[in-house]
């Protein structure tokens, strides 16, 4: 089994896991923040960055990225990484794509990893595609055109062969999958609840075939970069499907503002205490709307929001 | 029942499933051509169009328009829409995104109504910023930035309230979604052939949601905006599928290189030989690898494939 691969530019570097367990470890917390920029959500300097710009894309642009260089460097030495959630980007058109890429480069400039909440799935040709535009940093050998994260999440509806693409791409180039497996809202039972006829639910005959890519695909600390999604609503799942994929690392939205608790999140670790990531975006980046702050208070009230998530998080693993 | 909505322009206009149904009236076929671009299976003049092109974004970019303007200009008097795949523009970063948005606008200025093929999927508040994005052409007042599509495909693993934030779009602008009901490859069955426990299948199940959707909301010919993807590569599911779905608009790709026959994408339409389009992509758009051919050849090869589709497709449909 391999540990370590080629990254671009010819460097050995290691798989997905192993590079978020050390980040990890090195931060002191599983915690991470999400970004899903809402221009309406920020505070007013960000928005007075962009409006000096010229055109809508570049203001739009300047002004998400006015807001997550704050935000990044309130938390870059706090938390592993960020989580940036695809779609408030895509609401912006080419501006809100160019924030996204540059979201992405900036964080890892500061030292924080990338996980990329997008939700692909398609066919393995296109599939590949999606691989190719999130998770090779080969595109066309263009480096600073790419997105390139270090995880994205994607769908299992399409299938096996819809995930292999995936697979494939994060297992040459050392990046990393989840697979969504139960998410964090009500309306989540209408499909992944369902009863087969095995009694099995939906979602649990995912996490089997989660379960079987994180087992055939591990890790050096024996945790796989092809990991699942799991939200912090539901704790009875949580705990059934942490037995289900003991490799997986689960990727935990549903922390503060949807009203997944501490103690819920910690369903989502193994008894060593590792295995999961818990994000928080809208709890701890949206409480600025339009007010009239400066960046340096902006800062400092975002590492205080980090800081609680930090230890009530922490507080609530078991190790 | 309301039959027409307020296009961002103020004037009053048809919703998604009467402009379709016109517009396949108006073409006399179902049938659409898909555009899923890869730069290294196109014509050589539109790599040329682009290497004289100064930056990387510039020439990804003017390559794949080229090869669009070639296609939808070719194509723009015989079907009534085009399916644009979002994962192959995706690949090419900056420059594939803004040819995604100018491959939509090219396209309606031609005449011709788009369905972007994106799959996307996610909680309630998420999947507003993705309706945003594809589908309401409200974001941020700037109409020239945004990606409006007449109709996205979109994944319904989430459940039920991760689809009505797009369904409320859809009826407020006129636009439709086609929900991810049995897709075309192999690998579809196993999430959406598991068999549940009252005997069906996940995928009937998720048939039967559509069908609620679509019920409570026709168009003026009794089509509704909110239809279904059925791929053309399963026959007894698509005969079935059929009949659970009535009001629903099937969006059916497979036929051609996915191996889906005329025979079975006709399964897809009801005996008033309508509730269907038939999606082409790689069979009509793909055999020009590196050709050295003249732009005006690249045309009329395109028509011939798609004259030929449209005759074993119109053939083979029961009226």
């Amino acid at each position: 089994m391999l540990h370590s691969y080629n990254c671009p530019n010819g460097r050995a570097m290691d798989g997905y896991a192993d590079r978020l367990l050390n980040a990890i470890a090195d931060k002191g917390t599983p915690c991470i923040v999400g970004l899903d920029p809402r221009i309406d959500q920020m505070p007013l300097f960000t928005k007075n960055s962009g409006s000096s710009s010229s055109t809508y894309e570049e203001t739009v642009h300047d002004s998400i990225m006015a807001y997550h260089r704050c935000v990044v460097d309130a938390v870059a030495d706090m938390i592993p990484a960020i989580k940036i959630q695809s779609a408030f980007f895509e609401q912006y058109g080419i501006g809100g794509m160019r924030a996204f890429y540059d979201t992405i480069h900036y964080a890892k400039k500061k030292g924080l990893m990338v996980i990329a909440d997008a939700k692909r799935g398609d066919i393995g040709s296109t599939a590949q595609a999606y691989a190719n535009a999130f998770l090779s940093g080969e595109t066309n050998g263009e480096p600073d055109k790419r997105a390139l994260a270090d995880c994205l999440t994607i769908s299992p509806y399409l299938g096996k062969d819809s995930i292999d693409p995936f697979i494939k791409t994060c297992m040459k180039y050392g990046t990393g999958v989840s697979i969504l497996v139960k998410t964090t809202n009500p309306g989540s039972a209408d499909v992944q609840n369902l009863t087969l006829s095995d009694g099995k639910k939906v979602h649990e005959h995912v996490a089997e075939m989660v379960n079987s890519y994180s087992s055939e695909n591990p890790g050096a600390n024996g945790y796989s970069s092809i990991g699942a999604v799991v939200g912090a609503t539901f704790p009875e799942e949580a705990r059934k499907l942490r037995k289900m994929m003991p490799h997986a690392i689960f990727l935990v939205p549903g922390y503060g503002h949807q009203g997944g608790s501490a103690k819920n999140a910690a369903l989502c670790f193994n008894n060593d205490g590792l295995g999961a990531v818990v994000s928080a975006s809208r709890s701890i980046t949206y409480d600025f709307k339009s007010l009239d702050i400066a960046e340096e208070k902006c800062v400092s009230e975002i590492r205080l929001k980090t800081e609680a998530m930090i230890s009530d998080i922490n507080a609530a693993i078991k190790r």
